[in-house]
C-alpha cells in the first residue's frame, strides 16, 4: 500500500482559469486583465493573513474585480461581476487532469484537492468539473482562517489527513505554493503550465515538469 | 511644536510609476503589463515575509519581470530588463508632491520617506526625483528583513523615530499599506490616485482624499 498522499492545488493547477478570459475580454476589453486580477487576489489574501483579517477567497475575488474596474474607470455591472464569479465556480479541468488522477489512483495513491477556496467553493468547482470521483478528499484552508502559503495551512492539511508532512506531496502550478509546502517539509511537484520562471529564491521541488503526464510518471517513480 | 511625524510611502504615492509605462509598452507590447508586474512584485514580497525568505525589493522586481516575460513568451533582453529597473530608480515625483511636502514642513511637521525599497534604492529614488530636501529622514524596511504590511515594519519605523506608533501618520495610495499601519495603531491617510475602491475589509483611515492638497489640509486640521 502506498503511503504517499498527493494533494492537488485547484485553481490553475487542476482547473483551467483561461476559461474566464472571454468574460474578462467582454467586461474589461482585454483578456490580460485576468492575470492582474488573479495576482491582486493573491496579494490581498496574503495581506489578510498578515493583518489577521478573516475572510474567504470568493469574497476577495469579488472585491478585487471591483477594484480593478474602478482603477480602469470601467463600470462593473452586478451581472458582469456575478458572471465572472459564477465562471470561477464553473471552470473546466485541464485536459491532462482526469488521466493523471486516474493513473495515480490506480497506482494506489490517495488524491486530495487542497485549495485557498472555501470548502463550499472547492466542492462546487470539483463537482462542476466532473472530478468528484477522482478525489478521495477535499481540504480547504477555510478552517485555519488563513491562506496558502502560510505554513499553518500545510500543517493543518497534514493534521486533517493524520499523516506526517513528509508523507504528503503537493502538486501545483504556482511556485509560491510548492515553496510554501516545501518550507514546512512537505514534498512538492511543480507543473510549469504558464512558462513562468520558477522563483530562484523559493525552495525547489525534486519534481518539476511541463506536462502532467511527466509529473505523474515522476511521482510514481519516486513515491512508490 | 508639532508632535506628529508624517511618513510617506514612496512608489506610486510620491513617485509616479506611470513613467514606466512606455518601457512596458516597448518591451511587452502592452503598457497594462506594468500593473500585473507591480501586483506580482507585491505578492512575492508577502510570500517572502511568510516563508522567511530574505531578499530585497529590487531583486524581486527583476525576478517578476522575468517571470511575466516567460509567461507571455516574450524574450526579455538584459538591456530591456536593466532599462525598466533603472527607470524604477528614476521615477519622477507626482506634481502635487513638492507643494505638499513643503506645506507640511512649513507647518512644523517632520516628513519621512518610508518604503519597501532598500535604503540604497529609496535614497537613489528620492535624490533622482529632486526630493532630497523635502524629507527629514528615510526609513527602509530593509533592516527588518521583512516588507510592508508586516506589522513588524511599522513598529520598526516607530522605534527608529523613537516615537509612539500613535504619534505617526502614514500617507499612502495603497489600501493594504494604510491598513497595515492602522493595524498597529499608527494613523494613516489614504490618497486615492487610481480610482480604486478602498478594500471594505481593511481598516479605514480617518483621512481619505483624492488630491494631495486635501490630504495636507486634513492633516494640518487634525494633527496640528
Amino acid at each position: 500500500m502506498k503511503r504517499t498522499i498527493i494533494l492537488f492545488d485547484i485553481n490553475e493547477t487542476v482547473l483551467n482559469l483561461s476559461a474566464l478570459k472571454p468574460k474578462f475580454k467582454a467586461t474589461f476589453g482585454d483578456e490580460s486583465v485576468m492575470a492582474t486580477w488573479f495576482s491582486m487576489l493573491l496579494h490581498s489574501s496574503t495581506v489578510c493573513i498578515m493583518t489577521s483579517v478573516k475572510t474567504d477567497f470568493a469574497t476577495l475575488a469579488g472585491t478585487m474585480l471591483e477594484s480593478i474596474a474602478a482603477r480602469m474607470s470601467i463600470k462593473l455591472s452586478k451581472a458582469a461581476r456575478d458572471d465572472i464569479l459564477a465562471g470561477f465556480a464553473n471552470l473546466p479541468p485541464h485536459n491532462d487532469i482526469k488521466p493523471a488522477l486516474a493513473q495515480l489512483k490506480s497506482a494506489g495513491f490517495r488524491t486530495v484537492a487542497f485549495s485557498n477556496s472555501s470548502l463550499n467553493l472547492i466542492s462546487t468547482q470539483i463537482t462542476n468539473a466532473g472530478l468528484k470521483e477522482y478525489f478521495d478528499d477535499i481540504i480547504s484552508v477555510e478552517e485555519t482562517g488563513s491562506f496558502k502559503p502560510d505554513p499553518t495551512v500545510y500543517k493543518f492539511a497534514a493534521k486533517r489527513l493524520n499523516q506526517p508532512l513528509e508523507s504528503l506531496r503537493l502538486v501545483a502550478t504556482h511556485d509560491w505554493d510548492t515553496h510554501g509546502a516545501l518550507s514546512v517539509e512537505m514534498r512538492a511537484a511543480y507543473i510549469n503550465r504558464s512558462g513562468a520562471v520558477y522563483h530562484p529564491l523559493y525552495r525547489q521541488p525534486d519534481i518539476y515538469a511541463t506536462t502532467m503526464e511527466d509529473i505523474v510518471k515522476l511521482i510514481i517513480e519516486k513515491d512508490d
